[in-house]
C-alpha cells in the first residue's frame, strides 16, 4: 500500500514508466500490476480536464480502492451542442473506461428554475426523458462509447418522496453564507444583483444536495459550475454526509463568435470573458449541434471568428485542442489546394499550434479541416437522429424552442 | 348580498347597531340575522389585533360565506411565555369562536433552521409533540377555551413525502427577489448582512409555502412576521395557488426590561425598537412563563421597568391593554393600603390609562394589581403542569434549555 501511494502521488511526472520498471525488478509482479492499473485509471479520469479538486484527494480514493461514483447534471434547455455532446460526454466515456460508476442527472428542476423550455416542468420532463437522453446516447456513440451503459436519473425522480433530500438541502444551506451562494450563481444571475429571483439562489444549493443525496465522490461539470462544487467540498465534512467529494471540471469550449472586446486588453479578467463566450444553445449560429447537417456545419464554421496566427480565444484552435486531440494523439487531415501546400496532417495539438502560430496554416484551411473532421465524427449522431423515434423527438423539440 | 357587503364594510364605525335596527324595520328578519352574524364574526376575528391585510379582503371572505382556514406557526424554542400563551392563543380562541378552522403548525424545521434547542431536529420534534402541545392547551384553558378543539400539525409531517410542498417552495422563490427575502428575515438575521447563513433566507420562503400547502386563507402571526405574509399576498396570485391570503397580525407584548435607549429620542424608528423589546424566552427574567409560580411572577413584575405616568414602552400598561382588557370590558382590581387610596377597580383600559397618566396610580400598585391578575389568570396552566405527564415534559425541557 505504501508503495502505491508514493507512486500515485507522482503519476503525472515524466519517467513514471521507468520508475515502475525499476520497481518491477525489486518488488513482486502483482504489486506492479496494481500500480499500473491505478496509474492508468487516474490518467484517464484526469485527462483533458481543466481542474481537479484535488488530484491528491482523487489519487487517495483510487489508491485506497474506493468505489468511485460520478455524476454530472444537465439542464434540459434545448438542442445538444458540442460542449455537451462531445466535451462533457468524452469525459463521461473516460470515467466509464476507468471503471467509475457514471451517472447522468437530467436536471428538470434546475431547468425549471432557470425558466428554460418556457419554464414548464412537464414539458421539460418530456424532453429530458425523450430527446435529451437520445442525444446523449448518440453523442457517446460518436465518441466510440457504449450508450447502453449510460445511467440516467431524472431530478424529480431523485427528489420524489425523498424527505432526506430536502433535509440535506437545509443542511447545506445552514453551512453556506449568502455571499458564497451569490457568488456561485451564473454570470447572468450575478449581474441581477439583489433583484435576482430567490429560486436562482436555491439552484446551487440543490446542486450541492444532488451530490450528497447520490453519495457521489466525483462531482463533474463544466468549469463554470466549479463554485457549487467548491461549496460541496466546504460543507461535506460539516454535514452528516461527512466527506469532501472530488470535483472534476472539464474545459468549456468556445462558441464561434468574436469576443465582445477584441483584441483583449491586457489585465482583463479572462475567466468571465471566456464564460460569456462559451458555446451556447441560445446562440445557435455560433454553436454546432450534434445532429447538424454537413452543410450547416460547414456554413457555421466558415462564418466563425478565427484570427490568423492567434490561438487565444480562437474557437477552431480551441476545438482542435479539446475535441480533436482530446486523447493526446489523433489526426487532423487538412486538404488544401496544391498551390497552398496540398494535404497536411497533424498528429498532435502541439504540431498544429506551431504551424498555425507561424502562419504555415491559413484560417480558411483550418476551418475546412475542422468542418470535415466534425462532419465525419458526428456521423453516428446524424444517423441516430434519422431513425423515426429520435427524429420525431428532435422535431418536437424544435417546435418548442 | 349587496346589503351585507355595505354593512360589513362599515362594521367598525360606531352606530352599526342603530343602523342594523333601522334596517331591521325595513327588511325581513332573516337578512338581519345574517348581517348580525357576519358582523360579529368579523369583529371577533379582528379584535385586539395590530394589523389586518386587508379588512376589506377579510370582509369579502366573510361576506361570501367562504370557509375560513387559519394557521399560525410556532417555533419550538423553549418555554411558553405570555406572548405565545395568552397573546397568540387569545386570537386563536377568537378565531375558533368565529367559526374559523384554526390550525397550529409546530414548526420543527423552522426551529431547526434557527438553531433553537441545540438545532437537533429529533429533540425539537419530541418537545413539539410533548411539552409545547401541552403548553398551548393549558394556555387555551386559562383563556376559557376548549383545548380539545385545538388542531396541531408538525411541520415535518406536513412536508413528509410531499413533493407538492417543495414545488410550492420553488414557485414562491421564483416570484420573490433576493432583496425582498432579505428584508423578511428577523432583525438578528438582517444584522448579519451577507454573512447570514442561507438556510435563514429559506425560512421565510417556507413560511409562505406553509400557507399555500395548507390552503390557508387567514395567515396569523405576531407583527414581526408580517413581511412573510406580505410576500404570500404578493406571490399567491402569481403561482398555481391563485389567491391572496388575508393576514392578521397580533400585537407583540413587551418584555419587562428597560428599552436600550431611554427616554426614546424623538424621530427614532419605534418599530424595530419595539421588536427588540418584545417578550422573549431567551431573556427569562423579563418574561413570564405560563407555568411560573406565583412568587416568580411577583418577583419578575416587581423588578420590571414601569415609568411613572408614562404609558409608552411601559410593559405593565402594555399587558393591561392587550391581556387584561383584550376583550374590551374586564376588571383589574388593585389592592392598595388604605393610606394610598385602598382598593381600586378599573373596567376599561381607557379608565386605567387616564388614572395612570395623571399619577393617580403608583407603579408599585399597578405592578401588584397585574401580578395578582396574572397569578389568578394563569392558575389553570399551573394546575395542568402539576399533573404527572406535563410536569415531566416541563422538567425534560428545563434540562434542555
Amino acid at each position: 500500500m505504501r508503495l502505491q501511494r508514493i507512486l500515485v502521488g507522482r503519476l503525472s511526472t515524466p519517467g513514471t514508466g521507468l520508475i515502475i520498471g525499476i520497481l518491477g525488478a525489486l518488488f513482486n509482479k502483482r504489486d506492479i500490476i496494481l500500480i499500473m492499473r491505478n496509474s492508468e485509471r487516474l490518467s484517464l479520469i484526469i485527462r483533458n480536464s481543466e481542474e481537479v479538486l484535488t488530484r491528491q484527494d482523487l489519487a487517495s480514493l483510487v489508491d485506497k480502492g474506493k468505489t468511485l461514483k460520478h455524476y454530472i447534471g444537465f439542464e434540459i434547455s434545448g438542442k445538444i451542442h458540442l460542449g455537451t455532446g462531445l466535451m462533457c460526454m468524452s469525459k463521461v466515456k473516460d470515467f466509464m473506461e476507468a471503471g467509475v460508476d457514471t451517472n447522468i442527472l437530467l436536471a428538470d428542476w434546475h431547468t425549471w428554475i432557470n425558466e428554460k423550455l418556457s419554464g414548464d416542468l412537464k414539458t421539460i420532463q418530456e424532453v429530458a426523458v425523450g430527446y435529451f437522453t437520445e442525444g446523449l446516447k448518440a453523442s457517446l456513440l460518436c465518441l466510440g462509447g457504449d450508450p447502453k451503459k449510460l445511467k440516467f436519473v431524472l431530478g424529480s425522480e431523485l427528489y420524489h418522496n425523498n424527505d432526506e433530500y430536502w433535509r440535506l438541502l437545509i443542511e447545506v444551506a445552514k453551512h453556506s453564507t449568502l455571499s458564497r451562494i451569490k457568488r456561485s450563481v451564473t454570470i447572468l444571475g450575478r449581474q441581477m444583483g439583489e433583484a435576482i429571483d430567490f429560486a436562482k439562489l436555491i439552484y446551487p444549493v440543490m446542486q450541492v444536495a444532488d451530490i450528497f443525496i447520490q453519495n457521489v465522490n466525483i462531482a463533474h461539470a463544466g468549469s463554470d459550475q466549479r463554485k457549487a462544487h467548491v461549496i460541496a467540498r466546504h460543507v461535506g465534512p460539516l454535514i452528516p454526509a461527512g466527506y469532501k467529494p472530488v470535483a472534476i471540471h472539464h474545459h468549456l469550449i468556445l462558441g464561434l463568435g468574436k469576443p465582445s472586446v477584441w483584441p483583449i486588453p491586457k489585465g482583463k479578467r479572462k475567466q468571465d470573458l471566456w464564460e460569456s463566450m462559451k458555446m451556447s444553445k441560445s446562440k445557435p449560429k455560433t454553436a454546432i449541434f450534434i445532429h447538424d447537417k454537413p452543410d450547416e456545419i460547414r456554413e457555421k464554421i466558415m462564418d466563425a471568428f478565427c484570427p490568423p496566427q492567434i490561438v487565444e480565444f480562437n474557437p477552431i484552435m480551441d476545438w482542435a485542442k479539446h475535441l480533436v486531440f482530446r486523447e493526446g494523439k489523433s489526426e487532423l487531415r487538412i486538404k488544401r489546394q496544391a498551390k497552398y501546400g496540398g494535404l497536411v496532417r497533424f498528429s498532435t495539438y502541439a504540431e498544429l499550434e506551431e504551424a498555425y502560430k507561424k502562419g504555415g496554416l491559413h484560417p480558411e484551411d483550418l476551418k475546412v479541416g475542422m468542418s470535415e473532421w466534425l462532419i465525419n465524427f458526428l456521423e453516428p449522431a446524424r444517423k441516430h437522429f434519422a431513425e423515426p423515434k429520435p427524429k420525431e423527438m428532435l422535431a418536437r423539440l424544435e417546435k418548442l424552442v
